[in-house]
This record gives structure tokens, sequence and C-alpha cells, in this order.
């Protein structure tokens, strides 16, 4: 099924310790889509400016990616700059230049308005209320935001969306810093609290975990001798994550369970190369193989005796 | 099989936000046997002052922890002082008196000397040296070590050591100090070249890793909504780890896999409650049960199709 997602379509320039990388395809919603659509069908809604590579987003369209709520605006396309140090774990913002995205207004095409799968990228919560005002009915609403949302000026949009919001999808962190709590199973349950069903919790090269009803699952980072570039690493993450599920048509616990594993092994395929470009010819053998990694990687044999404690 | 352990027997006296205890059982030595004595007999090899409350160890004695090489020295038993932040992430340490633990020598008794499993507790790399001089063959090594002997006067003594160790056990912060690189996979091979066939990353809240010839496998953290007293989660985990592998008698891929979830989860029961106190009334039962929470946080059911890549 369909996949709507609202978030940016950015140029990013990128310096990492192995090389750089000027004007590329980049913002959440070219990760997001670049990693859902191997899984399933993308509509996009965005905005750039005049100045956009749009023959970029070519080998997107190809494969079920619609980019017919994708809006061109007289201006400059949102851009930003980053340098990532050795070990990869800090990185500067060299610049960050909005461009169009500043005034950004999610415009959902007619056609996009019966999506089932509704993935808001982290941007504004006051524009990602108008999104959910614009869609019918969806059946899942997937969030992603941040800490600039949760401790800034939106907060309270932030709270109020979270009510319309089925999952939410932030990292470790931001998990922290929106139910004010240092232990991550108590933020997680009281982020349930605030409207989510289910929060997925991201932790960069440790992982990530789900928090369901009653239920907590973990998958580990994949251990990658080399982190070529991290940038989108979080939005390929939730291309898996909602590409699996949407194509399973399903919401049980073993789905997301598995949704868990398919982000996690977009997220790692994402940092093997700059930008977009890895998932250019990333094949579904390569997925499986590394969805197998995963199991071979947590699983363990074992009778556990039924003893009463 | 009996498991031989050299290290500290000490007296903790802990501030957390939940409590304080002073002069509680501590040490790594207590610690491991508390745990490891739940699946295997143990040897202790330690040195306390003349005050130290030799009777609280009599529920140790209990469950097959043999003390008889505890030197009793004349002077100040080794005491420990620390206070614990909120959110359990940084400690203070207020005092560290090493007592007659400054002057320990391992003295291995005859009849210890035969153990076929010996976990060298986080002690001078000179003295867990001589302590391998002193038993026969032994099956297998395990040796925990820390910051300050990797990057202090004692290094080139740990890297001697490391050649007659099978697997070394260290935080992750110690394996990238250790391998003098960022990346957790490589410098765990690293470490391997070194000697140890096998090298277990502890990584606190984020669960653990075990690196093997050509396999990896991890554990996440037991998501617990309170930590108590953090003292001695890592002790505890080595004592589930051990006692597992010394109960099985084998060291196939899955024996540590299995190892790993023991340990995690004894280094989770640790936690609960001050000291080891919360391995007096510990039971089969109630380990089996947390075994067999750590699978269901991390099994997921997938057919995973075999396409060539």
């Amino acid at each position: 099924m369909p996949i709507l997602v609202v978030g940016s379509i950015a140029l990013d320039t990128v310096k990492t310790p192995f090389g750089e990388a000027t004007d590329v395809l980049g913002g959440s919603a070219n990760f997001f889509s670049a990693a859902a659509s191997m899984f399933s069908p993308v509509r996009v809604v965005a905005v750039v400016g005049d100045d956009y590579p749009i023959d970029d987003l070519d080998f997107l369209k190809a494969r079920n990616v619609d980019f017919g709520g994708l809006e061109r605006a007289p201006g400059n396309s949102f851009r930003w700059g980053g340098t990532y140090s050795f070990d990869l774990n800090s990185r500067e913002t060299n610049f960050t230049d909005l461009g169009v995205f500043a005034d950004f207004t999610p415009k959902i095409p007619e056609e996009f308005r019966d999506s089932q799968y509704v993935f808001l990228g982290n941007i504004d919560p006051v524009l990602q209320l108008e999104v959910l005002k614009q869609v019918n009915d969806p059946r899942l609403v997937i969030c992603d935001t941040m800490n600039y949302w949760i401790g800034g000026e939106r907060h309270d949009a932030l709270i109020e969306l979270l009510e319309h919001v089925d999952l939410l999808m932030v990292n470790d962190e931001e998990a922290r810093q929106l139910a004010d709590h240092h232990n991550l199973l108590v933020a997680a349950r009281r982020i349930q609290e605030m409207g989510p069903t289910h929060v997925v919790v991201k932790k960069g090269e440790h992982g990530a975990a789900i928090f369901g009803e009653d239920t907590v699952f973990f998958v580990p980072g994949f251990p990658l001798e080399e982190v070529f570039d991290p940038t989108g690493a979080g939005d390929s993450f939730a291309g898996g994550f909602v590409g699996h599920l949407a194509s399973m048509g399903s919401e049980r616990d073993g789905d997301y369970r598995r949704a868990m594993v398919y982000g996690s092994a977009m997220g790692s395929f994402a940092v093997e190369m700059f930008s977009v470009d890895r998932f250019r010819t990333l094949s579904s053998g390569e997925i499986f193989n590394r969805v197998r990694e995963f199991r071979e990687m947590t699983t363990f044999e074992h009778v556990i005796p039924d003893v009463e404690p």
C-alpha cells in the first residue's frame, strides 16, 4: 500500500574523513523514499526551489516514488552542510539555508488523501498537524520529531499532534527530553500516555528499540567496519520500517518486530555511501542477507526450563 | 566445574538517589562469586584486612563458594565509597582506601591449581600474570581489565598477559582505547590479534556484544524501570557468563551466546538492590524467566527468502 511522506527535499554538502560531496540529494523525504520504495510505493509532499536538479530524482521516480506533491517554488532549495569528525560521533553544521523550505506549507494533492500510511518527517509540528487535517482516515500515522521542537515554542503543538499519532520515532535523548525522565522504559511509557501506541527509540550505533502496548523489542546496530557518511541513517531506518509495514498491510507485534529489522538494515546500508547513493544499486537479495545477519547476531538456542520462580 | 576467581573483596559505601548503604559487601570477587555460584562452584583468592566482617560471607560459603584462598592480613580492608547521580550515568568516587589490597600478592592454594576456569578480576596485570603462572593448565582464562591499566605504566604487562587470555571482558571505551580505534568491530578484531579468541564488550544500558572468531552476538540491556544501585553490574555479568560456561563444560558458539544472556540476566539482577543483596534470595526460576524475557525482547519470526544478492 502506498505511503505518504511529508518532509524535506534538500541538497547536502557533506565532509567526512573519507571524502566530500557537494549539493547531493538529501533531506528526510529523499532518504525515506529511497529506502521505503524498496518495499512499497511512496507519495512525496515537499518543496524545492527552482534551482533543484529535478532530474536527480529520476531514479526514485523509476521505482514507484510519486512526486505529485512536490512543489517548485521560486527561490533557493533547502541546503545543509556538515562535517563529521573521524569517530563520526560528532558532527558540525557548516550552514543551514532553509530557502523556500522556510515557507513550506504542505498541500496534499487530492489523489494522495486516501493514503493509509502517513510518515510525518521531522518538520514543524504545526505543519505536521496541517498534514493530518488533509488526509482522510489513515490506518497508521508515524511521526518523527527532534529536540528543537520538543524543547522550543512548538512544544504545545507537538503535544497536540501526538494525540493523533500512532507511532513516534525519536532518538534516546529526545525520548528522555519529551518525557522528562532519564529512564528509557519509563520515558517510553510516558510518551505512550501522550497518544502513540508505539514508540521507536533510535540509539545510533547501539541500535533501536520499539515499545508496544506491553512488549519491548530490541535490535542492535549493525557492526560496520566503516561508516562512510551517517547522514540520513534515521530517515532510511524510518523508510525501511514503514515500507515493510505497508508491504505487509498488517500491524501485529510480529510485523513491528520485522519492521524494526528492515529499518535497521536500511539504516545500515544508507551510511555505506554518500547521500542516497547506496540505494541506487541495492538489491532485494542484499537486503534479505542483511536481515539474515541481524537474526544471526541476536539468536540464541536454549531450551529454557519451566521452573516456578 | 569449579571456577577460580582472583579479585577484590571490599567494603562499599554507596549513595544513590534511592538510599545509602555503609560498609556492605563489595569488590569484584564478591559480585562475581555471588552470581557465578548460582551455576557452578567458585574458588576465591583474595585478601581482606583483620577488620573484615567474615561472617557476612557465610551466605556465599553456603552455596559452594570456597574461600580457601582468602588471606586475612593485618590492617584495613579495601574500602570504596561512591555517589551516583539521579540518572545513574555518572558516579563520583568519594574515597578509595586500598588498605591491605595495596600489597596483595595472589597465592593460589595447591588444591585450586587444577581449576579449569579462571576469572582474572580487574587487578594489576602483573598480578594477573602471576596468577596464571600458578595454575596448571586451565581450559579457559577470562580476564577483566580497565582504562587505568590500559593507559598506564602497566600497559606492557597487560599486552603480555593478553597472549595468555582466551577471553577479554571490557567496556566499549576500554576496547577502543586498548585497540586505539574508534570503530568497535575493528577494535575487537585488533584485540583478538593480541591473543584472546573472544572479546566481550560491555556497553552498560546498551547491552553487550561478544566477538568470536567470525561471529558477533549482541544482547540488549535489560530495560528496568528502576536501577537501584549500578555497583557490581559488570562483575555480576562476568559471574553469570563464566558460571554458565563452567556449568556446560563446553565452549561452542552457542554456549557463548547463552553465556552472554545469563551474564546479562545476572547483571540486571545485581542492580536491583544494594551490594550482592539481590543474590541472597534469587531463585533459578527467576533467572530462567529473565532469560526467557531476553529471548522475547530479541526474537523476530521471519521466513527470509533465499535471493541471490
